[in-house]
């Protein structure tokens, strides 16, 4: 059988769940490699995967006879077909977050099922360990982030907008071997570069603007994510000391990012060091990457989380004064048992684009 | 206070509902015009949108005194505030298909909700008849639409790929007045169009091929969709009868559709003559278009359901013959008293590129 179902049988074991409904399709795609619309039930006999009849190709595509996994088109599927996929269960677990209260009572009934256990992130928790192919495709992802960073910054020129950048970025991923974005593209220039979360807009790039790019790719389902500072025409002499401080911090935490270490205690450090210097640690420090852009861990100052080999998760200290600018430096980083790995890797130096 | 609240006010004394928690961003943006995350609640005195600080700015742009909302952020409440928001409510309102299970339970909790009720699409069926600055929008987003058509007709060249032509379509959209798409583009060439939901390919347009083009954008919100089936270089004979057999219906539908007509006779007597061509009938005829590119009325065989003045809709008939070609003509359309409204006005007869 598919070993990540087998894993997770054996969980279910432990947890006294007899079956489970999986309806977050990232967690299917990480368990079976079916992108495709459907529900995927673990039976006490079997592993089920009721899609429609659009998906079907697609999903035999998917799936190899190791998986153990039987398609159905719900077309097919009578009433007691429903209710017979769970009989002898006591137990069904399922996914609270990834569940409309409504569908939970269709489910409940169409299922017959007796005790509909919340599973609190079981699937998530096994995806913060990535596999070596996963860790492969990341990568991938991440090389052509790369690319695409070497690409723009001779794309950019003074006079463009913020729209026009945010698109060719957008462009140079789709026709350079990405499945789609991992985000939305932010390119954030001057003043707007102290929203953290801003959205591209009309506004044209001014001699002297600092610019935020943050942007990522997907290659086989898997993200890359990288935030460059970059300046148009010079760099402003009173904005350096704030880069400055943004990616000495950067680079301290990639030193501190390894097997064992404890996020709460990086993420605070950094925290300490932003207030010295009068600033404030406005978002998380960082947080996991994988088949979703935000997973497990989120590297916060206020939860403890031991990092372990083979963990993705981005590095992303930022500053930003409101209504004046901000700088973020990020990479994706993977840890390893005595270091870490940035699989992110254009330049960090003062960059210089639009001349 | 603003009008549409006070309608939904009116709407929820009727129901003995005496406050509602709305969660459909959708919904809450028709109500409001606030475009952001946040939750909007109904409380017997107030209403009340809370949302996050980097909202907030947005937020308050978007409203006007008249609409009496008070805004929070959520930093800034209380446990006690939260429980006191609904006091002497005895029944309050959710949107069972926008609050997953983990939600409802934690607002149940955080809200202290003594009845928490299901709602079943209550804001959604005042969405169906549009207001005139509605319509306004529709059909700034259907011109766009138009605009794009003409465009890209020109832009299509034999050898290109589905996923350049369809990329084209997304620059254009973006770069002339829309917000964003209404939905992931369709182009699909040659074999590929017997597929009525499928994704731009690498394949290269062929002598020869017709190509189902499906597309809409948003403007402030609203969306359009516009199907055309066009030729590549010239076209096979044998597909002439499909095609016209498509735009023979999808002419009658247009004339069928106004105030009064039941939705579900229109599609019979459309599957009616496609049976009578030895045709089946895939996909509904059709569907309502606003703030959702897919919403109420949807229009199948199954259900009754008579329209009314001010309603938009989709006319979008196809036929399917699979593993070889397809055919889908599909316009917006506006209810009238007596009759009906396109608001996409591309030409539906042969349309061949490429050339």
């Amino acid at each position: 059988m598919n070993e990540k179902i087998e894993a997770l049988r054996e969980r279910l074991k432990n947890l006294d769940l007899q079956g489970m409904i999986i309806t977050n399709p990232i967690n299917i795609r990480y368990l079976t490699n079916i992108n495709a619309e459907g529900v995927l039930l673990l039976t006490r006999r079997e592993n089920v995967y009721i899609t429609d009849g659009r998906y079907m190709e697609i999903v035999n595509q998917a799936l190899t006879v190791d998986d153990e996994i039987i398609v159905y088109d719900f077309k097919e599927l009578t009433r007691e077909d429903y209710e017979n996929f769970f009989t002898f269960c006591e137990n069904v677990g399922f996914e609270e977050n990834n569940l409309t209260y409504a569908q939970y009572k269709e489910y409940m009934h169409k299922y017959k099922i007796n005790n509909f256990e919340e599973t609190e992130g079981l699937i998530e928790k096994f995806r913060i360990t990535k596999k070596e192919e996963e860790i492969d495709c990341i990568k991938k992802a991440c090389l052509i982030t790369d690319n695409c960073f070497e690409h723009i910054k001779k794309f950019i020129k003074i006079g463009m907008t913020e729209k026009e950048i945010a698109f060719e970025i957008e462009r140079y991923f789709l026709t350079n071997g990405a499945d789609s974005l991992a985000f939305d593209t932010i390119v954030a220039s001057g003043p707007n570069s102290s929203m953290p979360h801003a959205v591209p807009t009309d506004r044209k790039i001014e001699d002297g603007d600092p610019i935020t790019i943050d942007m990522g790719c997907k290659y086989n389902g898997y993200c890359s994510d990288m935030t460059r500072t970059v300046f148009a025409g010079h760099i402003p002499q009173y904005m350096k000391p704030v880069y400055d401080l943004v990616l000495k911090n950067q680079l301290r935490v990639q030193e501190e990012l390894k097997e064992g270490a404890n996020i709460k205690l990086i993420a605070k450090s950094v925290e300490s060091e932003f207030k010295l210097n009068g600033a404030n640690m406005v978002h998380s420090l960082g947080h996991g990457v994988g088949l979703d852009i935000h997973e497990f861990p989120f590297m916060s100052t206020k939860h403890d989380f031991i990092l372990r080999e083979n963990m993705v998760v981005t590095d992303e200290p930022g500053i930003y004064i409101p209504t004046r600018f901000g700088v973020r430096i990020e990479d994706t980083v993977l840890i390893t048992k005595y270091a870490s790995q940035n699989l992110t890797l254009s330049e960090k130096g003062y960059v210089v684009v639009g001349n």
